[in-house]
């Protein structure tokens, strides 16, 4: 489509993107709206792309106001007859709409719709669309390769040649659970880089990112980033601050208002910041049971298959440790009692969590294995090695000193919350069951994750038998009032099933 | 899932729907956003649902804000401790998960979104999941049936008892085809109620209420038109004024930015509209070829077995005419020019377009025949004799009276613009197509829809034989610029195809 206006000259530069102004009633005329895009042709110059602005008083009907960027580079007379050709779509609107009818994307296609998105051309209601139109036609594995690889290649990377990077993933839903802050110091000391980045609780009453947060800053640039890796072959900090697959968190957004996150969807996030990181050896925690995202064996299945794949086209060497999960790991729930688990398994203490060191041990050994740093079924056993002779926590001790923490904390003297209270058990019994999802909410209650001290530290495990007066567990938070409340939501809610 | 807070009377009302006062870490804890919805409770008093707003001075963590509506009809101590509970997303979100893997809706669920939409409950991100869940899975017959249901339902009604009300619509996309204006008088002068809503124009040079406006407003209250429509038995309004099916505006705004309008949606738009209206006896003008909104006759008989069935459900006895077009019905193009074929008609002048003259019989006499005014094959007659009595202008002459315009207006002197300029052929030949798109891309370049006296006279039909130099069409603008604009344009589009 054409159509014919005159030129204006506009004293006002935009900037950024060349623009033109059309009179509210031209853009209605010729159902252009602010934000299209046009194309503009005088003589015989070339074509110059322009974004329509719309305004009422600027500019007269039948004229076209050029700002100042494309008065200045393509001369123009005044009153000029300029033609203005609608722009076609771009390439990911025609290619959502593909998607939409159940058609196969290309990976020129994909790449259009990302980095539109990426770019801030694609708006919400767009993306809704993109998102939407998987359920039209679920990925094919090529498709799933190619948002990947699009969302890595939108974002920045860390780029460090001739290392080999590992990393640890945790696929997620887990109470406790921190073996990360195990793991990295122990492959660190063993002399592999692997540069964590980890993300903040959404639902949880702590991510690894607040729990790190405990014992130093977790906000650098990648810049900076770099620079601790190779000094200390290893990092603990937030992914959310970084640039790495921005795509990502702007398609979880619009995911939020109906909750809607599939598998394919998660997959596909966790690959593209592993492929902006430049890792090589993958091993992924994939806790299976009804507390935790990947509910059935089938589904994990299905889910590891996929991983495997991406692995395969990216060249990243992958193993998923799929295990069932039945109660959280470690004792503590929220940052600073997961902090104090940590470092209680780091530097010896007899009151250390066994099962999340014995959890923390397995997937080290499983990525020194992975990387061909061990052989198979031996890789416990060296990261025990590492792990007791100490080497484990003066590595911690360099990240924490690089990112800005004490390194000489002591696990007894991670600041706890000023209130506690010990909730003893009302009948005797065997604990038969761990409700996760009250743990996360009374944690919550308690103040979980935004004030680090408070959470709940449970004296108890499945299997364990229980007398009546017993402590089961124990709340902490910043005051009373939320102890208050912590209470009164056990009246309610069971953390632990005695029969 | 539930947690517990303290009570902060607030002494401020927030009107309409009651509402709790979060603050913005209590928020970010318990993952709730602004807008959600909780049930309270304390005592043994009944749940009380409110919506979240989140602060970050006028309330604590810990605390929970109630503004006055509920403390004051809920009576509740200082600190009271509040449960307060997640309340489950409303059914239309469901229904929109539902959708989109796939699953048939109930009538419940989509009345539920429908209703949501209205009630502007749902985003704009929800609407698109919304659209695009069609693509998931077409809707079944059942499915539209439901749709069209809860759109009519959700907004203002025309409600006149014991009359029968008849319509015709057209389905669109051909360029005059001013129809409308001549079928209503000859109806309503016929005896049959015939309350005609119309749309603007959006991407074509006149809509019939742009037209319509030329000769009388067209803005008026559902009370004012049930006023018109007793007196008159007519009226030609413009429908995007009143609050008939608003769902489907709203709808309508988010498959702007990719374009799409599926047949489905079309057909409920339409159908939902003449629901609200109460229409009986319906025509529905089908126009079918590559320049109109229906291509090919199979698509034409899909969508008119959906317009059958739906008509079957709702009571509304219906005929789809198609016909093929090739070229605009009429000569004008542009409200006043369209305006001006009508009054020929109607006002029998000699230089009358017969083509729109002969359509608007046919429409008129189908929709006599369907609604048991006259025998089969006698419709077009019975309507002929009430054009060429006069009796019809007399109607339209009551119809522009009472909507506020000039009654003894004259079809020539309907004002056009002040410049024109007739353009001559270059060849001879016989005129073998005609460009609907060139016309179109071409009156707007003129000025209409908005500028209402801009547009084309069309001097030539197809199979008419054409020397150099006889005039093809006239251009009318507002101003010599835009004629100017015009003159460049058909340097590189043309509207006629002469062989």
């Amino acid at each position: 489509m054409a159509f014919y206006l005159k030129s204006k000259k506009l004293n006002i530069e935009t900037g950024d993107y060349p623009e033109v102004l059309l009179h509210e009633k031209e853009a209605l005329n010729f159902g252009i709206h602010a934000g299209d895009r046009v194309g503009l042709s005088w003589y015989r110059r070339k074509k110059i792309f322009a974004i329509v602005d719309v305004a009422e008083k600027e500019i007269k009907p039948g004229q076209i106001g050029l700002f100042e960027e494309i008065w200045k580079k393509y001369p123009c007379r005044k009153d000029e007859i300029i033609e203005v050709n609608m722009v076609e779509r771009p390439l990911s609107v025609h290619a959502i709409n593909k998607k939409l009818i159940g058609e196969e994307l290309t990976y020129e296609e994909i790449y259009s719709v990302i980095n539109d998105i990426v770019k801030r051309k694609l708006g919400s209601i767009e993306l809704a669309y993109f998102v939407a139109s998987s359920f039209a036609k679920p990925y094919t594995l090529d498709e799933l390769y190619y948002l990947t690889k699009a969302i890595a290649d939108t974002g920045e990377k860390l780029v460090l040649p001739h290392r080999t990077i590992v990393d640890k993933h945790s696929v997620g839903g887990l109470a406790g659970n921190r073996t990360t802050m195990i793991v990295i110091p122990i492959i660190a000391a063993f002399g592999l880089y692997i540069p964590k980045t980890s993300s903040r609780a959404i639902t949880s009453p702590a991510g690894t990112a607040d729990t790190m947060e405990v014992l130093a800053p977790v906000s650098f640039s990648m810049r900076k980033i770099k620079e601790l890796v190779l000094k200390n072959k290893a990092c603990m900090i937030w992914g959310g601050g970084l640039n790495i697959a921005p795509a990502d968190d702007l398609i979880i957004k619009v995911t939020r208002p109906l909750s809607i996150e599939p598998y394919d969807k998660m997959i596909v996030s966790i690959m593209a910041k592993k492929v902006a990181m430049g890792v090589k050896y993958l091993v992924i925690d994939m806790p299976i049971g009804p507390g935790t995202k990947i509910k059935t064996l089938r589904v994990a299945e299905e889910v590891e298959k996929k991983f495997l794949y991406l692995g395969r086209r990216f060249g990243i060497k992958i193993e998923v440790v799929k295990m069932p999960a039945r109660e959280p790991v470690g004792k503590g729930i929220g940052p600073a009692l997961e902090a104090r688990d940590v470092l209680r398994v780091l530097q010896r203490k007899d009151k250390r969590p066994l099962d999340l060191e014995s959890k923390a041990l397995i997937m080290s050994g499983k990525l020194l294995e992975l990387a061909g740093q061990a052989k198979r079924g031996k890789g416990k056993e060296a990261a025990a090695e590492i792990l007791k002779s100490g080497k484990a926590w003066k590595k911690m001790q360099e990240i924490i000193k690089s990112q800005g923490g004490n390194p000489n904390i002591d696990a007894n003297s991670v600041t706890l919350g000023g209130e506690y209270f010990r909730v003893p058990s009302q009948k005797a019994g065997k604990v038969t069951a761990v409700d996760n999802q009250a743990i996360d909410e009374i944690a919550r209650t308690l103040g979980a994750p935004v004030e680090k001290m408070a959470g709940i530290y449970l004296h108890k495990r499945i299997g364990q038998r229980v007398n009546k007066g017993d402590k089961l567990f124990t709340f902490y938070a910043q005051n009373k009032d939320r102890i208050a409340l912590a209470k009164k939501a056990i009246e309610k809610i069971e953390i632990y099933s005695i029969n």
